[in-house]
Formats: C-alpha cells, sequence, structure tokens
C-alpha cells in the first residue's frame, strides 16, 4: 500500500482553490482566462517540483510524465481543472492533484514503478467558455480538429485559439501523440447516490449516452378570456406535455433511464396571452445505446402527437449527441477490489455526468472511480467532500494505479 | 333609422390611428404619454366642433354631453382610446368616435333626442403603463380611489397623478358627478367567434370573471445526468402539470370555462439542470362566479397534490380578481332586436376581455355589442375588422341608442 501525506493533497487542494475563489468556498476559473492560467502555472509548478517531464499539447493540454523501468506506453490519470462559474473547488481538480500525490508517494517512497506513469489536466472539460465541453480530451483521442476547436468562441467573441496563445498554453505537442496503457480518473460523484446509500467508493463502469434536444414550438399567440379552448394553438402546452411524458417515459423505463426538461422560455409570456412559442430542450441519458435511442423515439413521437392535435409546429435541434461508453471491464474490477480490500463499501454504477475518461475510453481502456457528493450538490460553490473520502479515495486510487503500473 | 356618414367614421378612425402609429398599421398611445395627450386633443376638439358640453374628470376622463328635449340623466357611451404597446386601431377607438359619429348624424339631422347623449372615453383601459386596468370607469364607479389611482406607478416611477397634470388631463369635475341612465359600448370582439362563425353583430350578455394568480415554486436545483428521478423536486415538473390540469379542468367544466398558462420562467433554465424555481401564471375565466370559484379550488387541490409529491413548495400571489358581470337584460334584447331588424345574424356571448362597460354596469344599466375581429387577433398591430362590419356594428348601435335616448 502506497503511503500518502494526507495533509499535502488537502493543502494542495485548498491552495489550488484560493485561484479564482468566489463567495461560499467555491471556484470560477473558466478555461484559459487569466485565473485558469495562474491555475495552470501552479500545477505545472508543482509538476516541475516532482520531476515530471512537462508536456504541453497544442490544444493546451498538460502532461507530467515520469518515466518507469521499462519503455512502455504509460498509466494515465488525471482530469481538469478548469470550472464551471460558480463552481466548487473538487470536481476536476480532485482528480489532477491525486495524481500529484501518487507521485509525490512514489518519489518519497523511491519507488521506480514498471510503467511511466503521467498524470494530465486536459483543456476546457466544463465547456462553461466555449464549447464543446471535454474539448481538450476530445481532440486529444482525436474526436475534434485542432483548426475547429481553435475557431470555438466565447460569448465575447474571443476564441479557444487567441485565449491558448493569449496565456501560454498553445505548446508544442500533438495532442495524443503520447498514447497511454490505460487511463485512470479520479472524481467526485456529482450525484447524490453515494452520499444518500452511505457508499465510500462508486466503482464507475460506464458513462450514460447523452441526448441534448432543443425544440422550437411555434402555435398562435391569443388572447387569454377571449379564445375558446378548441381554438387554441398553445406552445406552451406541448412544452407542458413533454415535461409530464418525459417523466412518465423515465419510470416506466427505469434502470438509470433520466429525462429533464431544464430550459424553458415562452413568447410573449404574459399573463392574458396564450403562448405562441415555446422553445424547452430535453436532456435524456442511459447507459444502453439501444434504450437512448428508445427514449429518443418515444419522445419524438410524443411531440409529433400533441403537435398534431394542438395544430402547432415543433422543430428539433440536436445539440448534443454522446453514445454511452462502457469502461473496461478489467479496469473496473481492479477498483472495486483494492476498494474492498481497505473494507470500503463500493456499488457499481453508472456516470450521469460527462467526464475526460469517457472521451479517452473511446479509444484505450480507461476507468473512473467516484468519492460521495454530499447532498449530490454539483457545479456550485457548496459541493463538498469530506475530508475522509477525499483521502480514502486517493488512497484506493493510489493503489489500484500502483497495480496497474506494474501490468503488462 | 339614423343616417350615419360611413366615410366620416371611417376617416376618423384613421386619423386618431396616424398619433402613435407604429409599423404595421397599428398604434401604441400608452396611457398619459404625449401621443396619448395628442389622441385625447384630437378628439376633445372633435367633440367641441360638435358642439359637445366637454367635462374633464379628476382622473382624466373626458365625457362631450348634448344636451337631450328632458332634463334626465343622460344616455352615455364610448369606450378608451388608450392603446397596449402593439396595439390597433380599432380596439376602443372605435366605441368612441362610433359615439361621436351618433353625434354627428343627430347634428346632421337636427334631432334632439328625449335624453341627453354622453360620449365618453375613460382612462387607462388597457392597463399597459399603470396598474389596475379599467382605472378611469373604476374610479367612475366608485370601485377604486382617486389618490389610489394617482399613485400607481409605471415602470419608470411616473405617477398617474403627475402624468394627469402633465398632460393636462387632471381635470376639475369629480368622477361620477354625471350619473347616466344607462352606459351602452360598442367593440371589437377581440376573440375568433364572430369571425369563424360568421357572425355580424355579438350581442354582449355578460363579461366574464377574472382570476389571476402567480405562482412560486421552489424545488432543488440537481444536475441532470446525475440525479436519479425518484431523487428529483422539480420546480417544472409542478408547472407543467398545472399546465395541463388546467386544459384539462376548462374541457371537463366545459361552457365557457377558460384557462391558461401565459407566463413561465425556470431557474437556472439550463438544459442540464433540474429547475429549483418555476415562476408561472393562471388565468382563469367564466361568467359564473360560483364556477369560477370551482375553478380555483380545483387549481389549488392540483398544486397542493403535486407539490406534496414532488416536495417543492409553491407560493400563490393573487394578482387580479374580478367576478363576473351581468348585463342589463332589456338594452342586451334592445341591441339583439335592432341588430336582426337589420337583417344581420346575430349570437349571445360573454365577453371574455375586460371592458369599462363591466365596471360601469356595477352600478348601472349596461350592456355591450361586438362587431368581428378578422383571425380573433387583438392588442396586436394586425388587429383588424373590415370596413363593412365596422360601418353596420355602429349603424346597429346608432338605431339602438336612438331608442334608449327616447326611453323613460
Amino acid at each position: 500500500m502506497l503511503r500518502l501525506d494526507e495533509r499535502r493533497l488537502l493543502d494542495a487542494l485548498d491552495e489550488l482553490a484560493g485561484i479564482g475563489a468566489i463567495e461560499g468556498g467555491g471556484c470560477a476559473r473558466l478555461a484559459l482566462t487569466d485565473d485558469d492560467r495562474i491555475g495552470r502555472d501552479l500545477v505545472v509548478g508543482w509538476m516541475k517540483v516532482l520531476q515530471l517531464d512537462v508536456r504541453i499539447d497544442a490544444i493546451g493540454n498538460v502532461i507530467g510524465l515520469r518515466a518507469g523501468r521499462e519503455n512502455l506506453p504509460p498509466v494515465m490519470t488525471g482530469s481538469h481543472i478548469d470550472t464551471v462559474r460558480t463552481g466548487g473547488r473538487y470536481d476536476g481538480n480532485y482528480g489532477v492533484l491525486a495524481g500529484l500525490e501518487v507521485v509525490r508517494a512514489l518519489n518519497a517512497a523511491k519507488i521506480t514503478t514498471r510503467r511511466p506513469i503521467a498524470v494530465a489536466f486536459f483543456t476546457n472539460e466544463e465547456g462553461a467558455r466555449f464549447q464543446p465541453d471535454m474539448m481538450g480530451s476530445l481532440v486529444y483521442a482525436g474526436g475534434l480538429g485542432l483548426n475547429e476547436a481553435y475557431a470555438a468562441n466565447d460569448k465575447d467573441g474571443c476564441s479557444v485559439g487567441d485565449e491558448l496563445r493569449r496565456i501560454g498554453y498553445l505548446g508544442p505537442a500533438r495532442p495524443g501523440a503520447l498514447r497511454p496503457h490505460a487511463f485512470v480518473e479520479l472524481h467526485i460523484e456529482q450525484g447524490p447516490i453515494l452520499d444518500e446509500e452511505q457508499v465510500r467508493i462508486g466503482v464507475v463502469e460506464s458513462v450514460q449516452g447523452i441526448s441534448w434536444t432543443e425544440y422550437t414550438v411555434t402555435g398562435v399567440s391569443n388572447h387569454a378570456g377571449t379564445t375558446p379552448m378548441r381554438l387554441r394553438r398553445d406552445a406552451g402546452y406541448l412544452a407542458a406535455s413533454v415535461n409530464l411524458f418525459a417523466r412518465k417515459l423515465a419510470k416506466e423505463m427505469g434502470g438509470d433511464q433520466v429525462a429533464t426538461i431544464g430550459a424553458l422560455s415562452l413568447r410573449p409570456n404574459l399573463i392574458n396571452v396564450v403562448p405562441n412559442r415555446a422553445v424547452f430542450t430535453v436532456d435524456l441519458r442511459n447507459t444502453d445505446e439501444a434504450k437512448l435511442k428508445q427514449a429518443e423515439a418515444r419522445v419524438t413521437a410524443h411531440i409529433d402527437e400533441v403537435a398534431k392535435e394542438e395544430r402547432v409546429d415543433a422543430e428539433a435541434k440536436i445539440l448534443a449527441r454522446f453514445e454511452p461508453v462502457n469502461f473496461e471491464a478489467a479496469l473496473v474490477d481492479r477498483v472495486e477490489r483494492h476498494a474492498q480490500t481497505l473494507g470500503l463499501s463500493t456499488r457499481r454504477m453508472p456516470s450521469g455526468a460527462g467526464h475526460d475518461a469517457q472521451i479517452l475510453g473511446l479509444k484505450l481502456p480507461a476507468a473512473m472511480m467516484f468519492v460521495p457528493s454530499i447532498g449530490g450538490i454539483s457545479h456550485h460553490f457548496t459541493e463538498n467532500t469530506t475530508d475522509g473520502d477525499i483521502v480514502l479515495g486517493c488512497q484506493v486510487f493510489a493503489d489500484a494505479a500502483a497495480k496497474i503500473l506494474k501490468s503488462n
């Protein structure tokens, strides 16, 4: 069992959280801002102190490499250090700093592992400033071209390319040049399940496929007092009907199917006018691609049916579509085994959120593990995990990593 | 049959529509703005040309009085000349200018009626700038105190009292000082029924009671991917559920019950976050007070039930509540009879919109008649009525008025 220094890990999390700190204890380090640069500089500094070979690629991904005994593909770990505008201190940062803590522990114990170990942080995982999210890992895995990524603009018209150059993180390495043996990511759950069930370690088997669609419904605006119900063509009615249908659908399908109507706006949005326009989003997720497709088809069929009844038009625009990713069974088993060896309760689960590991998992063996998020709160400054869970998670992660570092 | 000059009426509508004209042929003459003042000055000028005795009261209502043979309470007609921001040219204006056309016709034919006739326009019927709507008639009928009305502010903090003074329409007369024998209002339908059924004259029996409530729902914001359906406390779900319930309720209750969810906003209104807050409005209307109360109670019960299931809080705020008004049966019959005498198709109907006549109807015998609105469009610059219907409506109105002017 690799011996970690709990204090060192917690202090590093504290120090990084001090950059772009917001009231309430959270962080705002949007990708490629000055605060992101300062955070990057701090973490790169730590990598150098740990004598890692730091490589920055052309999309700003940073990889710190520690040589192994043999010239084999490295075991890579890491996550991201950008945050949303009202972010917490653990989301992403935990996985990166836990990786560095493992390196520190190896250095302190003067252990040279069989395979090299690489600790990485990927650019713009959150997608809070530039779309798409998971941008750095997408480019790394070949799922997004460099020029396309460079051209992404924020709301103020600043591009990823210009901002990378401005903050000094448009590096010389070719994204994906280093092809790891495996990738393991440690992360907070960002959901309530482990906390609710009082389980210490989430063994992540898969990442849910995500289907995001925006619907624009066009009906007819009419006076709420003078228009008989039978003559209405109410765009808001269809939106409401999809909300209830989505709930019913998720319940019927069961398993890990979730469905959310998160955004909705009506026009003219007046108390006494039948809405002539509704724009709303449908977020569907499932770990099973066939079931996700089924959910999409049933929502579409419902919309078609109600749109016809209500004599409104509904136009669909796909905003995002990721297939589910299944993690490598052997790696998943290993994470579970090491947690159980430490006497910790575990739970196999899918990830409902998107992560860099799911992108890398499309190209190479990958796995993830979760620690509990108190109350399931995420993307908010009240996001929290106990120090005990932070430390336990890192220990399981270190043990699993140590084992994988020995593997063929 | 009083002989009208069609061209004169249509030209007057044109000329008034030229003030505060907006693209597309509509008008924006919000109450007590400069454009409202110019419109008022024009109509007051016409009243003076017609030798009416013009009286302006302390809430800015303007009454033009034409003496009768006997010193009896006058028959009053009229409506309003303020419009919404995207208003049409007929809403309100038609009733006022049709009244003046009747006076012109009486003058031209040198007829002195038994009772005096009064043509009035009431301040701020629309409520688009200052609340409550129907302000001038409310003060006239004693339903709202002068000081309370004066204190109403627009969004920029300008008060009714100051604006009345500024535009020179805070007059010396006491609102309600002149107590008419009866009030008859001619108006466009603002709904689709007459147009759809190809009926020329709507004989208005009653005005729907109006119940406006705003609900603020508080749930819990959560990640759309990681939060299982059973743990959700989705504020948007309750809002959607009320929309569908309101539709079902109106269909079940039938008759003239209508129910509208016109305004809705979600927070944080993001595709991948379960809404923790929904603010939405419920607009219920019925001509039967008991049924309106029943509809309110059923919506409340539904909200209580679903809020409990979803573990969200719902807070209600009553925005407006008017009881239904039934017009004077004898006057309603008279309007119908005169329309039928002219060979016109008629339809008895309630008014779904609010009108000055409903306020005056609380204090004295009142009636209304409608002409068709093409496509039922209202409060929009595409509001329209054919010239033919404008003229026919005015003729029926003139005949009915002439008869009432003779009555005891």
